[in-house]
This record gives structure tokens, sequence and C-alpha cells, in this order.
């Protein structure tokens, strides 16, 4: 008798993107738009070896490799998180391609060698821990908060992973950018593309998507705001045509 | 017999704005949309002391007394400009809260006291000087490139002018975006605020429009995008309502 794909309290969700599915536990984080207009918005080529640093639930690398990516490891601090990501990777046949690892960021000089990717990738916790309430539910605090890993540990382990010419894409808040900027620039990660989300037109941006290369001179392109919603609720024809493009 | 107000080659335009005149001579460098948009965004109190660095024609530092401030210095390093800019003052009778002082804001430890300044405003040349062709008309190529001072220059004299608490706001281009905030946390100078400017909807912005304020903590207010054209040409409400706000 094989194991059950599923364990208590667990779900299989539709990704809507390439027939995929991810398994969520509703109580703890589940993935929401940010992830899959980060796997969109980064440049992954081919042939490219990718990391996804705090994976979660796998759902950036499982989208990154639907974009093609010939290897994809999926880095995550909690093992449960871990464990349940794996699951999803096999559901998927895509255990081949992606693998998930457990461990912390903060410790990835023992754990991968420098320079060796194409493309980092990263969907990490938004606020600081002095930032409000933290959730007793552990693995959502350490999804929304930076419990474990800063801003800072992020850029330095993308920054020790990625390749000469490499690229680092993050996804995160517009009241962090100036944050953002100064340490991508600070551990050589030259910041070369932007774009903001916002909620519609004349709405402030919730998002920020941003793209670095490491030893590249600086000039940042910066594209037209990302419009989610239309006037009545339904996604705009952008966001749409992202999940039709897959 | 009285001076004439105009020397040959030059025009008297209408800043649509408060009924004011502005004078400028064609062939030469002439405002533009980036400095009305500058004193419009900048947080101007009405007690203010403000200094716009390079004030050219003089534009922003007559808007800025315009909406309020109590007192405006603008610095030209072209002597030419400066003199025509304090006879853009004197017919807009505002001689009493703005005065035009000819110098180089890369000497202005001599020519200023330090952290006098409410408030710093900019509207400098925007591309380096190894970037393209250079106008031979000294004052076009002052006005567009790096010629003298260069964003450095213009952030630490930023610095070194304004208040602990004070503000520095600047109109600049996004693809240097990354290098306008690192200059800035640089030299103390937080950035708070953004609001990126495109022609209209999916078009990628073409200026970026900044403020900093002097020992504040991180985290950055990033403002709705601003589209300066409706699809048949015309200047959007928001464009129409900052000339109808003055």
């Amino acid at each position: 008798m094989s194991e059950p794909l599923l364990q208590p309290g667990e779900r299989l969700d539709d990704l809507i993107i390439g027939g995929m599915k991810l398994i969520q536990h509703p109580e703890e984080f589940c993935f929401s738009l940010d992830a899959v207009l980060l796997a969109q918005f980064a440049t992954v080529r081919r042939d490219a070896r990718v990391i996804d640093l705090g994976t979660g639930t796998g759902v950036v690398a499982l989208l990154v490799a639907q974009r093609g990516a010939a290897h994809v490891t999926g880095l995550e601090i909690s093992p449960v998180m871990a464990e349940r990501a794996s699951r999803s990777v096999v559901y998927n046949q895509l255990q081949e391609r992606v693998q998930i690892m457990a461990g912390d960021l903060r410790d990835i000089r023992q754990l991968q060698p420098a320079g060796e990717f194409d493309l980092v990738v990263s969907n990490p916790p938004y606020r600081p821990v002095q930032g409000g309430y933290i959730s007793p539910n552990d693995l959502v605090a350490r999804a929304r908060h930076e419990v474990t890993a800063n801003l800072q540990d992020v850029v330095a382990a993308a920054a020790y992973l990625v390749k000469y010419r490499g690229r680092f894409a993050m996804v995160h808040l517009p009241e962090r950018l100036s944050e953002i900027m100064n340490a991508m620039q600070a551990h050589g990660l030259e910041p070369k593309r932007l774009q903001l989300v916002q909620a519609g037109p004349s709405r402030k941006p919730n998002m920020a998507l941003i793209e670095g290369i490491r030893g590249a001179k600086p000039g940042l392109d910066v594209l037209p705001a990302l419009h989610v919603y239309q006037p009545d609720g339904s996604y705009s024809p952008e966001i749409q045509a992202y999940y039709a493009g897959w």
C-alpha cells in the first residue's frame, strides 16, 4: 500500500497553471499571487540552474520549472514545509528537475557551493519582527515576518549563490525598496529591472518585483506598473494573460 | 529710462500657474513639465526656508515660492542663467522671498551654512557625460548632462544644506533610481516618498519624483504612478488638477 498523498489537514490545490497542483495546509501558510508574479517576472532561461530561497509550499520552484528551467532547488527552513513541498514535486512528476532541501539560508555556505546558480529567486517574509503582532502559529509567522532570515540574509545568500552575470529576482513590499536596492548594491547585485504591482489605476503599489544582475553596471529598467484587477473586481487582462501564457 | 525686461533672443513665457511668467531663451534650455511636477510633489511648508540646486530659469524656485515657502534661494552655476532668473523673480514681484545666487553647488560649503534649510529641491541634469552626444551649446549641455555637478554632488550638497528632519526632493530618471536611493542613504537622506510618472497606462515611467528626510528611519511611501496624458493626447485629470490646484 503506497503512502497517502495528503496528510491530515492538507488539501490539494489547483495552481491553474500547466495543470499543476500544490499540497497546502489551509491553517498554515498558503501561496498567494505574489509567488505567481515572481515566477513570471524572473528571467528564466531554458538551461538555467535556479535556487528558490524560502520555498515554503514549493510554489515558486514548481512554477520556475514549468517555465523551462533545467534544474530548480527549493531551500526551506521548516522540515514540515520542505517535506510537504517534496510531495508536491512528486505529485507533479517534476522530481527529476526540482529538488527540495531543508535548511537555513543563513547557513548557505555549508549547504551550497558559491557562484553556481544562473538565477536565485525569493518570496521572503516581508515584515520586520518589530512590525506588529507575530502569529502564534510558527509556520505562518515565519512566512510573513523576518523571524528567521531577514532581508539582508536573503540578499547575502543570493549574492553568494549566483554566478557572475547571473540574476536575483525577488518580490517584496514597495515600502522596503530603498533597503532592498541598497542591500543589493552592497552585495554586488545591481538592480536592473523593477515592476510595481497595484490593485488598479490610482491605487498605491502593494508589491514590488525586482531583479538584479551580479556585476552589472547601474541602470534600472522600470516597467509599467502592473494592475491586478479591473473595476468589476475580475483580474485585469495582464493577469489573465499571465495565467494563459504558461 | 528703465532697463528693458527682455534681452535679445529672450521671450516671456506664461507659467499658467498663479499668473506667473518666466523669461526664457528658446535657443537655450527651457523648463519642462518635470519642474512643475517637482514643485508640486515636494512637501512645502508655509514657513519653510528652501534652496533649489541648479535653478536654471528659476522656475522651480518661483513655483515653490508660489506654494507658500517663506524664502527660496535658487543656486545656479551659469551667471547668464542666474541673471535671467533674477529678472523673472523681479517681474513676478517675488524679490522679497526669492533670491537667485550664482555659484557652483560643488562649492556649497563656501556658499551657505550647514543645516539651515527645511527643504532642498533639485531638477538636476539627468544623464552622465559618457551617455551620448553633448550639445555644443554649453547651457543646454549643462542642463541635460552632468557636465559640472553629478548626482553624487547634488545629493552631497543637499545633505549638507538640510536641517535634521528636513527634506530633499528631486526629479530624475527612473533608470537611475538605484543610484539615487543609494546616494541618498549614504548621505543620511532616507528615501520616504516616491512617485513614478508615465505618459499613460501601460507606458514605462520616464520620470521619478523622490523625497527623502534627513535622519528618518527606512520606509518608503510609493504613490500611485502619475499618468500625464489621456488617450486623446490631452493632459490627464491629475495633471489638470495640478495646474488648477495652485
